[in-house]
């Protein structure tokens, strides 16, 4: 129950991750990455095959300073990612930013851009733990509801390892920033805040009739930061 | 007014985009890819810069057989991406599949990943005819409402262009697909489902008092599928 007040420190900014373009926005603390990425459900890993790059959407989880992915041992996006760089990228759009002028108009967002040599997790506990991580981060609280992975189950499970070594965070919030030029226009600013939001849970129609909804579900909510976890 | 009758056909797979896993889950017809991409409003692109894999996320429009991509002329990885093989994910997170062995969790969404050789549009004609695309895209009725941008502006600006030649869509939708052999255990079974919500549109603080929400802002919402474009 107690507090973790040892902040995790800055992130150290390289050659790769140093951002070009409205510095503003970046976001140098440790904590701002975990906070974008523990907010996240989905990440976009990419990898390059044959010389190509390729952009795939999978779930995930932050657990400490190493990002566990999740897929399936036949995924060719995981054997080409093995041992080779990747890129991670979570974002969350967060609004539409209109503008008086075309050119000011922008998305409100958080988004976190890691990269790294990412490694196909082969040890049995270690790739049963990160699942466990990954299952918790999406609904805690599921992987005690639901019957455990047996070893063929497992076996066709992977995990892919990233190391939160190299990352950067960008994040837009607010209004507008038109010209001073452009205010006086006759035009409408402001923005349209976006969320991803939940409805109530749709039982699966071959659910047996005695079983409820139970707490951890009824209870679930989500995009969730890292304070909540 | 007049509905397109004639189908658009269908995607022909290529051995890049071939399915390999849940081909249950692949959607054929360029429709399938139109919708995918019309109900999106950012995407992640995908370029080789050194040799690693970049992912960024920015806003685009499809245009046709064209996917047409926001960015700025100082962006790194438009510069990597000009001339050069490039892959664009659009992903839309449409639930989580919670069931009854953890094994047979999984995520309800829509995705399309294009692949192809990028270019950075230089044509001035092109370029605001593919902004205009995108900013209509993200909000119908905003182009003519806001300040056209300058010359100035528009130099600023850049814009991707990728062909829709090669591409895939894969959807997973409905109920978890439990093992017969775990229909009987006590375990809730569903989907939480997901959706992208906008708020009420907040006015720029710096708004002058006198200018009211204007109707094509009053009726927006997003995400829009093809058919209501």
């Amino acid at each position: 129950m107690s507090t973790e007040a040892v902040s995790p420190g800055e992130l150290s900014a390289t050659d790769r991750t140093r951002l070009r373009r409205h510095r503003e926005r970046g976001r140098t603390g440790r904590t701002d990455l975990y906070d974008v990425l523990d907010a996240g459900l989905i990440c976009h890993l990419g990898v390059v095959v044959n010389g190509a790059p390729r952009v795939l959407p999978t779930t995930y989880a932050r657990d400490g300073e190493t990002l566990y992915l999740h897929g399936s041992s036949a995924n060719a996006g995981f054997v080409a990612a093995d041992g080779h760089e990747v890129c991670v990228t979570v974002t969350h759009f967060d609004g539409l930013v209109l503008a008086r002028s075309v050119f000011s108009h922008s998305v409100n967002y958080r988004s976190a851009i890691v990269l790294g040599t990412a490694t196909v997790v082969r040890d049995e506990d270690e790739r049963r733990h990160a699942l466990r991580a990954i299952v918790e981060h999406l609904v805690p609280g599921q992987w005690d509801a639901a019957r455990s992975p047996t070893n063929k189950e497992m076996a066709a499970t992977a995990v892919l390892a990233l190391p939160l070594a190299e990352a950067s965070v960008k994040v837009r919030t607010g209004p507008p920033a038109d010209e001073p030029g452009d205010l006086d226009l006759d035009v409408w600013a402001g923005v349209l805040p976006a969320t991803v939001t939940f409805g109530a849970p749709v039982p699966d129609p071959a659910l047996r009739p005695d079983i409820t909804v139970p707490g951890h579900i009824r209870s679930f909510s989500a995009p969730r930061p890292a304070t909540d976890a």
